[in-house]
């Protein structure tokens, strides 16, 4: 049988999923993993906290791949069963196992918590299972192959901790695995301030190519291209997006801001690190979030001193010293007080930059003059101060108002050091 | 074989989903709708746009369920071979539908399109096949009885066509069909401060209750509990949630925070705006992440002033008025430099409460006497301040430590409104 049996299979595991209650984010961070990897995938299923339904759902993965990749339900109440329901399938008794009744001790401890009922189930895995470590929190997975040439990795639904587990310990053995046909590699390249129709029409060409393939994935106003190559080695495929990433890059021109791990703000911080100058924020509509994006950085603080949040008129008065007779005259909402604002906090924290946002986040206190989605961002520099005026309609509400506002503040200080 | 099967399934097609590049937005939703109009649902699944895995998928759920529910594969590309592979799954020759053609017809007409090639493959449907009206799009849908007590509906992948013809012809069929068993209605209560597992230990009795059933969901710091019910009519649903959410609640004393959509900062702004009074915050590890949760809540401007985002010490020195002697006595991360923090910040913005929190982040800056994970809070208001210690430890990195700091300093003021 295990000729007709290939490739990986995701089952995620969880009632809240078949109510609808959450997105199955986990599917596709794994499966955009098992792509990167080059392994092939063909079938991904969901199922509820129900024995029967989940045996029946792994003996049928059984019989079509050779690795089976299982989320959710390895938490410590009566609904997490998917240990043990994996073990009876396959007959296998659970066994418990100290190094993992040790680890979850030790992370109980360390936060203060005491040891609920329930956790020792977390500590019993199928014999012959090697534990999956979770190196963030207390439930582990497993790596079991219950019978030949057939595998199953289990992961909790948390995704962050699904995420971690899967970078430590499950990528490194999926790739010593054999499964995957020579090797993928791929590079991200990241654009701000162009579209995804608008980038995909520039780069047409190259979303025709079939090694590399070259496929746009668009978020909140970022868009990206991940560039995806096969060779026998990483060295061949490395060398077939080289010429592709180049020829991309000056397409992009200004509006790639960076590859892989690269964000509008460590972008920032690095030119200004360089630089050997400091950095300010002054923030209205957006809270903190660009502060909040800046400090998310490990190291910022070697350029960003901090910032003031002027949600309220009178913090921008009282401590970024914009004048009363100017908010009265152009509203919060207004290129001169943005200015002002950013004016204020390079001098208030006495920094070489300043980054400042006011704008209407909605739902409320929009009007035709100054509709919901106006927003006025400034950066004031050494040289001056540069102001953007960005007009983001209501349809789409507060939160992608807020995060745009954040991407393009820090966009527009970008463009200034470039 | 009839007597086997039971509710609904969904299967999507498409091999972006098995490439990770979208996420399944439409299961969700199906989902969603289905668990509204108290449609029994067991499984999901994904296949690629692979006529043979098509087929096997279908042939597993024409074994298991009663209503199969598939989206995606309804195009003019040949790539999208849904209905053709449905057709001949169960041997049952196509038929050209003049109907849908003309419908296709007029609405490309109407926005200027010219008919392309692949369009009259759109309106080839399955003999006996009844045809689901696409109001929005060119890809009209079926519900096809291919056996008996087995229908297959079929939607486009494109989210509002398909939700069109949910609403349209989709629900007002399943609701016909009987399938339907009452409704089901569901509930959130949302703790902060308690684990899941001691959540669930304490609630235990309710974890094994079928009608409500109750299950836990953990989250970065947040755990909630899901109240399910299912009755006859909305109001008989309700009626069974209603005691044992008082129960519940009951049971969580304070750490329950609020139920379906609240968030720390919603309640803590509503207590805030009932008593008439203000807020503000300084932060320093969480750099404007507290200010951000905060205003990300419409409205929050009744409330929230703004604050200081004080990275660099000298900002704590110079715009909260935190004494240099402290800081260079105690360090930053200490109780009384965060004490010092939130006094400034209530003195410097005439704030009613101030929240403050200063931390090592990490992954640098740790000691062995003040480790990566420390986290120093306060809240200080019309009779003083209280401050909090917290050591989240370094394993969860560092979006973790400022995600949960973020949390426990509102929940600091929340448990000081109480």
């Amino acid at each position: 049988m295990s000729s007709l049996r290939s490739g990986c299979e995701i089952l995620c595991i969880g009632t809240e999923l078949l109510l609808g209650n959450i997105l199955n984010s986990n599917a596709r961070w794994i499966a955009e993993e098992l792509a990167r990897l080059g392994l092939p995938h063909f079938r991904q299923s969901v199922v509820g906290d129900n024995p029967e339904r989940l045996r029946d759902a792994v003996l049928e993965a059984a019989g079509r791949c050779r690795v089976l990749i299982c989320t959710g339900g390895l938490g410590p109440t009566p609904d997490d069963l998917t240990t043990e329901t994996l073990a009876s399938t396959f007959n296998v008794p659970l066994q418990h196992r100290p190094e993992v009744m040790a680890d979850i001790a030790t992370k109980l401890q360390a936060r203060g918590r005491t040891m609920a009922a329930g956790t020792e189930k977390q500590a019993l895995l199928p014999q012959g299972a090697a534990v999956l470590p979770n190196p963030t929190g207390t439930a582990a997975g497993m790596i079991w192959t219950p019978q030949p040439d057939f595998t199953v990795l289990t992961f909790p639904g948390v995704p962050s901790e699904m995420q971690a587990m899967w970078q430590q310990t499950a990528e490194p053995w999926l790739q010593q695995q054999g499964l995957a046909q020579g090797t993928f590699r791929s590079r991200q390249l990241r654009f701000w301030g162009i579209g995804e129709s608008t980038l995909a029409e520039r780069v047409a060409p190259y979303l025709e190519y079939t090694n590399p393939t070259v496929a746009p994935y668009a978020g909140l106003g970022e868009v990206k291209l991940r560039i995806t190559a096969w060779g026998e080695n990483s060295d061949d495929a490395d060398a077939l997006i080289a010429p592709v990433e180049q020829a991309i890059r000056q397409i992009g021109g200004q509006d790639c801001f960076g590859g892989d791990n690269d964000s509008l703000a460590s972008v920032v911080l690095d030119q200004l690190r360089q630089r050997g100058q400091t950095l300010a924020v002054a923030e209205s509509c957006t809270g903190g979030g660009v502060g909040s994006a800046l400090t998310g950085v490990s190291g910022s603080s070697d350029v960003l001193l901090g910032g003031v949040i002027a949600y309220a008129n009178r913090i921008k008065q009282d401590l970024l010293g914009v004048p009363t007779e100017l908010l009265e005259r152009e509203g919060a909402v207004s290129a001169s007080v943005v200015e002002a604002m950013a004016q204020g906090a390079r001098q208030q924290l006495s920094s070489d930059w300043a980054i400042a946002v006011s704008g209407i986040a909605g739902p409320g206190g929009g009007s035709a003059a100054k509709p919901v989605g106006l927003v006025h961002l400034a950066v004031a520099g050494p040289e001056g101060c540069t102001t953007l005026e960005k007009r983001y309609g209501c349809h789409r509400g507060r939160d992608w108002i807020r995060g745009l506002s954040v991407g393009d503040a820090l966009n527009l200080l970008r463009l200034q050091l470039i």
